[in-house]
């Protein structure tokens, strides 16, 4: 397979606006709306960020059954009836123009990274809403765990591996991770603090050794930007949200389209909600 | 909506067999699939059980959208290939005969409670295996709360209550909860236990007043049997694996397969692998 094509993520990671974390969710909405783009990282703290895929109706079920046997990666927080651009997630939401940037897909081949996608739309699409790992940071950093990438003011590194998903009708694919360098000091809060939020990813998938992923080098991620560890730091990984991009890369669905990864779509829930305890 | 049909599970609860929580998932499989009948509470103890809902694969996607929509009732803990009746769940089991009592539904109306539905099998038919409460009452157990139904020798009794789920395309129906007294000074930890165990209901929904669920009388459960409280003891409510079966009662699709209340499914999975942390 292919390396996936980073486009948007490249550019250096700026927080769109000072004052952007303490924008309501609506705010962020109304502001991407207007054309503003960027990382949505740190955007509207305390609100829940979500990956977006959206596909024609005729393949919503194998979507719906991959997320189902692939829950870590691809944990569904919502899905919209077909056609309709409305989530219950958020109060007045279009989700054709209220990313920062979209990506579209024709037959598994990145083809535009538009920020709207009206002109994209289609009466047959079904979005899916996915949980984010923006979402767990804020439960991490309470635990007291630093967060490189945030305190380095990049975007989190995001890798392809050789793990496969469990297939699902024409659907497959390898499961994409994101790493976080973790002070061995704070590896078990790591794990139990993002355990309690399953529906963002959960615990991680592993933890030390790149190699058993089948990642080559972490200074080359294949989204995001390289991070810079600390001696002695462990590098932990976490199911990530992308990996239904990368299905669509390896399925090929004649039309698809999704958010630009860390690019994301802001709700109105909030972190905690997502925690089980 | 006219109260659901309890047949099968009316009658005394009796232990299958002395040894039968020492048996193993396989062995208990083996037994249902040799004809034995009854409630499954304490069998292969420590293995996950879970509830049965079959429909036509034109009605799968409504009913794995209704799943995601409403989590607390349907945890999905796996899904079959369209008339396939395997499940990555248990090596070896056929999902035809391994439980020990079936319901037959037509056109939302259950028409029969076969022990073995060979003879009802349809190539177009996919199983969803969903997360059951028995699950969570070993850590009920373990953090010392009282289970009252079980030291009474009783199955959990089962209320259909007036909250709705969300719909999903052609299903739409009301949620289902058990209803367990627990002591006051339990009451966290049966909380926090079962928040645990997302995939298998999670917390519960309404703690105290049946009426604020619209349940009139804790007596006459619309499934299982009657358990009695004592002094003290709050009725805690939780959601319940019965509700895809209202929902076949609600909505009438053409047939359905399901198993029938109090008698599951015998996964190989372990009950602590469910457990998020």
């Amino acid at each position: 397979m292919a390396p996936l094509a980073p486009v948007a993520e490249d550019r250096p990671v700026v927080l769109v606006d000072e004052q952007a974390h303490a924008w309501s969710p609506r705010t962020a909405r109304s502001r991407f709306r207007q054309g503003l783009t960027g990382p949505t990282a740190g955007v509207a703290a305390g609100h829940t960020q979500a990956n977006l895929i959206a596909v024609p109706a005729d393949w919503a079920y194998d979507m719906l059954l991959f997320c189902t046997r692939n829950p870590q990666p691809c944990p569904v927080l919502d899905v919209t009836d077909a056609g309709s651009w409305t989530t219950a997630l958020a109060d007045g939401a279009d989700l054709r123009t209220d990313l920062p940037r979209y990506r579209v897909w024709r037959d598994g081949e990145l083809v535009e990274e538009p920020t709207d996608v009206r002109a994209h739309w289609r009466d047959d699409l079904v979005s899916f809403l996915i949980g984010c790992s923006f979402t767990f940071e804020w439960a991490l950093s309470a635990a007291g765990v630093p967060i490189r990438h945030v305190e380095q003011g990049r975007n989190v590194p995001m890798f392809v591996t050789t793990r496969q998903c469990r297939p699902a009708g024409r659907l497959r694919g390898p499961m994409v991770v994101s790493m976080r360098p973790v002070p061995p000091a704070h590896l078990d809060a790591a794990i139990r603090e993002t355990g309690l939020l399953p529906a963002v990813h959960g615990s991680p998938v592993h933890c030390g050794d790149p190699s058993a992923l089948g990642i080559g080098d972490l200074g080359r991620p294949d989204f995001g930007d390289p991070v810079q560890a600390q001696p002695g730091d462990i590098p932990v990984f976490w199911a990530c949200g992308v990996t239904p991009q990368a299905a669509v890369m390896a399925s090929r669905p004649p039309f698809a389209l999704t958010h630009a990864p860390g690019q994301m779509f802001l709700t109105d829930a909030r972190d905690e909600q997502y925690r089980v305890v």
